[in-house]
């Protein structure tokens, strides 16, 4: 366990999704998938695959001699097959890793490590979700300050933000479930002609191995073995990225809308959460920051991955081995920001009360778009912008209120900020709709 | 025109697909098409739409004053409208931009931009396909040698080589094509809420104004207005990272494949292209090299729009106007990548006979995997690796054939590279079936 | 001009300090450098380098046809000489870039493209810095709330906040300052060796030569030929990020503090700056906006010029080629950035009395700290830290001072935010210490 | 331990510098330090340090518990506090972490970190520098093809090359030194006015307390408080990156050297490296491709570091925790990158006559550049260049050699590549000569 410096993901699961055992766990699986697929076509004796399903249980394997194997090979799957091997029944170990290559098992094995962490990730946005959707048929109508470039600019409603946060999030799911999947079985051998695979065949059609793979894993096939052909990596990184994006926009709202001074929302208060080693006032937005650290960590760590799919020849040096790490950072990160943001939707409390005295501030300046609308027709245009910039100014200034100052005549409701919320409220409507049909799909 | 520094996509006309004169000229675009919409939906006088039409041209505009007015205003819509507003009749000045926000008007502008520059894309990555897949039909079964981790592996066949080029260029293709679908209007006015649209409209539905917009335009509808949902930048860049991806693959093979050393294959020579200042015999793979370039440079770059992300309020300070200079960027390498990778594809001379020398290099040992599944259930696995081992290091150091090495009894034929190919053939067959399935659709 | 999508440095005058017209005239300088540095060797007439000098001039040159030339050879160089030596008297024209190759003059206009960016880097620095002096001067003991993690925490002054700005502006002098120093000349010939400047030289000793042409254009001395050690790029690029970095900093603040409900701080109004097309009322804080941009940008672009120290060979196919546009678009940024935040420092309005009546806003739990050191050494420092929390909690849900709440003895001058800021005022001191020192340096 | 999926340090030690022990660790010594500096300014009683001092081992912490309070507060100094806490003399809990907070605790144990890891760099880089110092000791005269573009150019000495390598190797020692000594303290309270600390000392400068904690600690001081000046992170980072960015040039160079068709240098061969699990003839570039995958992987990373720099507030919300699990990652690949690196100095085999027979194969055409420098003055530039030009291309076309094609005189001897190094061996002796200097500061 190495969470202390990983507040991404720290005591959320997400670690031990794609740790060393789940790691050894998922090579494993690959190996007894391969062995059985090769029995099944005739390739290799019933009985060997049988033994080496047997002895496939991480226990048998020793980490350490394998992190050794990686210094002195490049990869983790020449010592990891070595171990294997040693642990299968003496009469079976020839067919261990039979015509495989160790880019086929650590590949497909990532592959698995992909799906149960895009599972994961999944069934924490659709809570997250769910939460949302919660909080946007509560305040579907609750008028709040709409801010643009940090300046309250004209009034939305709460319930348009949610569903705001809401839509990226069914964006993130939709991504995930695409990604998901797709996620490929990885057989290709040595150089990603199946040669050794069907040099022992002999007369099967090993064209059917890696499908046979494939659907044992519950894994999508491969249309050609993708050593050299790394798009695989690269849908999971941009399925990765608009996870965090979207979540990591909702923590940013979260945070501003948190401040001392706004207040708008809160984060249910539970003992110890968000507490200080020195202010024992403070009740920080814990879940938010959490979730903002995953949003920022992501991007970088997925251009390892996007730069990967430009590596030379065959199989490569260097680019295929510099994506493992950053694989399982973006994975882990991910499922934390995912884990945590279900927290952070679902203890999210909601000031009205701040909501409003906030968009009392500028004392009839948020909705001067509005009364430029209205006058705008009666002055122009130009007239109209010039002489509510220099009324607003003055608000600002003086503290007197928009309404006293224009020497025009502006019925009052029209300075009302809960009367200008436009279209939030069909709009909102509109992000529930999609959530209900994302929901059932 | 700044492209001298430029090399990854310089003389390319990539530039001038995202360059002032098509920023302006989209703007306008989405000006005249707000208007018209405004009109169709009776909101206003079909005249002023007209007269809105006659005057967005970009000779009416005064490009250093707009960028004046982005040191000023933060973006260059301010001074755009005033511009533009300026050039209008005046009856009609008051219905430019009604309603509308500066986001608005540069979102829209901006998926224009990547709509023509994904048409320019595909374009190029369906040539460059058609050019891979002549080879490969040429080169189906012309053996060379494999290369992993640097070092020769087993033998492959140029064609399917060439093959996993294909297969890149049209995951690129299908990835471009769902993104260029995908992009949408962006009409939300200034926090989202089409507020200011609907006050100037009345009683008019104002729900339907995107589409509308949209359908003028050539772009998708938007569920949500986007101006804090940036899923849409986050779709076009993963379509681009997945395309210079690609074609940066292929050009580190034939970076490759093209040294002195190894001479397979090599740029077509032209005058002057591929020349040194300095040295008379330079004949440099410089296509290759533009193409390599633009895949280093572009995932960096993409790192910006997926932060952007999260940007916090309605409309964020910085991450919005961060996206803009990337984004064109991120724009103009990928179609100069997708151009350059066009010529690269189509001028890529093939050497069967260098690829034939350079298969006999080892002496044999490439095909020792092979040897290997003959031996293995000879002597036993372990037996077998260690012996081939030693017989190839054997090779290596005296330059002796590895098959006068084994004091084992193999057949001849079997380190024949050209007979150990394994399942190349029918992959390759399998990108081109692809190939001809995509080039319809 | 490309501005219109540059918020980071539209109109700053930034991209005309690495536009075509410098690069060429830079490209131009190092060539007549050489040539006059040769001629003092006695390698070449004194004719034939006041030829190469008076022919110098941008207009002689056509860049449409050097961008032309990037396509065919991966640099602008080769069509440059052309261009260069078709202009030059027919007699001197054999001197022109002799011994010479496309890296040496590339490179080492580019050292000189970065130098006028720094020093232009270090004066906009200095004129920030001393605005900020000023604000710490003028601020020194104006208490503010402290905030960390969105959230008051305790007391700090605007002097010690300020006093953070200018030490990190004065990180930034420092580190332009060093790179600035350590800009080298690059002078190797095709692949490093001089040996062509040494074949034309005969006896002359051109291990000098590097050196006489550093000395010409005001740059540094070279150890060794740089073509694949790109240290002085990484440095270049260490120094704008800590540049941009320390900028986006300040503007990250303001942002905050210039929100409408904190508006601490505020950007000077001026006609038509922060204005929105929408919004009459506007006032949005451009100048942060736009370094803010910067600062975001910057970091990624930076990651192509340190990964293209890895490039291989004397000289890289692409690795090298990948530098260029990201170290044009660093230098720009940064010099936009540096330019902007100026301005900000100059136009910053600060505001004591709204500093003031937020300080109030947590009614006496902003010093919850404070009370807490008085309170642990009587009841122990759980027993102190729970009764605290838990009377801070009370204060928020009830609006109660507290004061009011402590059922413990605290004298009320205790809980005065401005007698609770510590070694603010030393340490602002401190900053302005620093700044006497660097200012005279 | 998790390393099987990180080549880039694995089994190098590198996880053990910065791993949940070492971060323990060095949290317990700041807190030790802290209450020491405390107690020699009289503010804390001597028996108290001691107490603390006497409890300060990791094993009386649960890192699980800390972990889990990772989550509840984002960070782990709060729970780890209350662990240190519990694990005291109670007559001393009181003065556990007194006046401190949790970044103080978290940066300055970070800095330990660092130092830690910044030393065994500099010991890898040095041993590094001296096993390329011997190769250019041994092989400064001996001649290899210089390469560009992947295309022979001219000659050059493998030597030069060497000096090249070694010459970068010193550049990344002088940054990692320099970021060694500067690394600084972090002592500044709840929000960097030391306050707290401060409240509890009455009348004790506490202007001092920094600089006593430094001291203990083999710190720099500091001068203000850093919680919101990362230029100290920014400054690590870019010494990283010099160290990667470094060593990958040697890697890109090795494994383009030790390619089968090359064959110039060759990593050792020692039993098992480099083995494939398929191929028994593989002997993989081991060490180069895991320098590789480090020089990829942490640029990206180094981005999160740089842009932290720009978090608001007086301690950010997201900005200061995307730190650490980065700085972990930066400091453990460029500690593995430099171990790694140090062994493949120390094995890399060459082969002069690999480098011979290479230099042949153009058949003269490597000295291209000059013959024309002999031919340009008595032809003219142009005719001569074009007359080389095209012989060079016949010799490819039809493997003659040049001197055979060209029907002007020269010198047969000026066709020797070896009489064509130019100053390679005076500035191999500068890198020698930098070395000597290096290795006695």
């Amino acid at each position: 366990m190495t969470e202390l410096l990983a507040p991404a993901w720290a005591a959320t699961g997400a670690g031990a999704l794609v740790g060393e055992h789940a790691l050894l766990t998922a090579m494993l699986a690959v190996e007894v998938a391969l062995a059985e697929a090769q029995a099944e076509l005739g390739v290799i004796p019933e009985e060997a695959a049988k033994a080496i399903r047997a002895a496939a249980v991480p226990e048998n394997l020793d980490p350490a001699a394998i992190a050794e194997g990686v210094r002195e090979t490049a990869n983790p799957v020449v010592a990891f097959v070595a171990g294997l091997t040693a642990a299968v029944d003496p009469a079976a170990a020839e067919y261990v890793h039979r015509g495989s290559t160790s880019q086929d098992i650590l590949d497909t094995a990532l592959m698995l490590l992909c799906a149960a962490t895009f599972d994961r990730v999944e069934r924490d946005l659709l809570a997250t979700a769910g939460s949302l959707a919660g909080q946007v048929r509560a305040h579907r109508d609750t008028p709040m300050a709409g801010r643009t470039l940090t300046q309250h600019a004209v009034p939305v409603t709460f319930g348009l933000k949610a569903a705001t946060w809401l839509h990226l999030v069914l964006d993130a799911v939709e991504r995930v479930r695409r990604a998901r999947a797709g996620l490929p079985v990885s057989v290709g051998g040595a150089a990603g002609t199946l040669a050794a695979y069907q040099e022992y065949a002999h007369d099967a059609d090993m064209l059917r191995l890696p499908d046979l793979v494939a659907r044992r894993l519950g894994l999508a096939p491969q249309t050609l073995p993708w050593h050299g052909i790394r798009t695989p990596i690269a849908d999971v990184a941009s399925a990765l990225l608009v996870t965090t994006g979207a979540l990591g926009k909702i923590a940013a709202d979260v945070l501003v809308l948190s401040r001392t001074e706004i207040g708008e929302v809160t984060e249910e208060r539970a003992p110890g959460r968000g507490a200080s080693s020195a202010m024992p006032q403070k009740h920080n937005p814990v879940f938010a920051t959490l979730v903002a650290t995953a949003a920022r960590q992501l991007p970088p760590l997925a251009v390892v991955l996007f730069q990967s799919m430009t590596a030379e020849d065959e199989r490569s040096s260097g680019g295929w081995h510099a994506e493992w790490q950053p694989l399982r950072d973006c994975l882990r990160i991910a499922a934390g920001a995912a884990a945590n943001a279900a927290r952070l939707a679902e203890t999210l409390r909601v000031s009205p009360a701040a909501m409003a005295a906030n968009l009392r501030l500028t004392r009839g300046a948020i909705v001067s778009e509005r009364v430029n609308a209205v006058l705008a027709p009666k002055l122009g245009k130009a007239v109209a912008k010039r002489l509510l910039a220099e009324a607003s100014a003055e608000v600002e200034r003086t503290g007197a209120d928009l309404a006293d100052l224009l020497d025009v005549d502006v019925p009052r409701g029209l300075l009302d900020p809960a009367g200008y919320t436009g279209l939030a409220g069909p709009l909102a409507d509109r992000a529930l709709a999609r959530f209900e049909r994302e929901e059932l799909s």
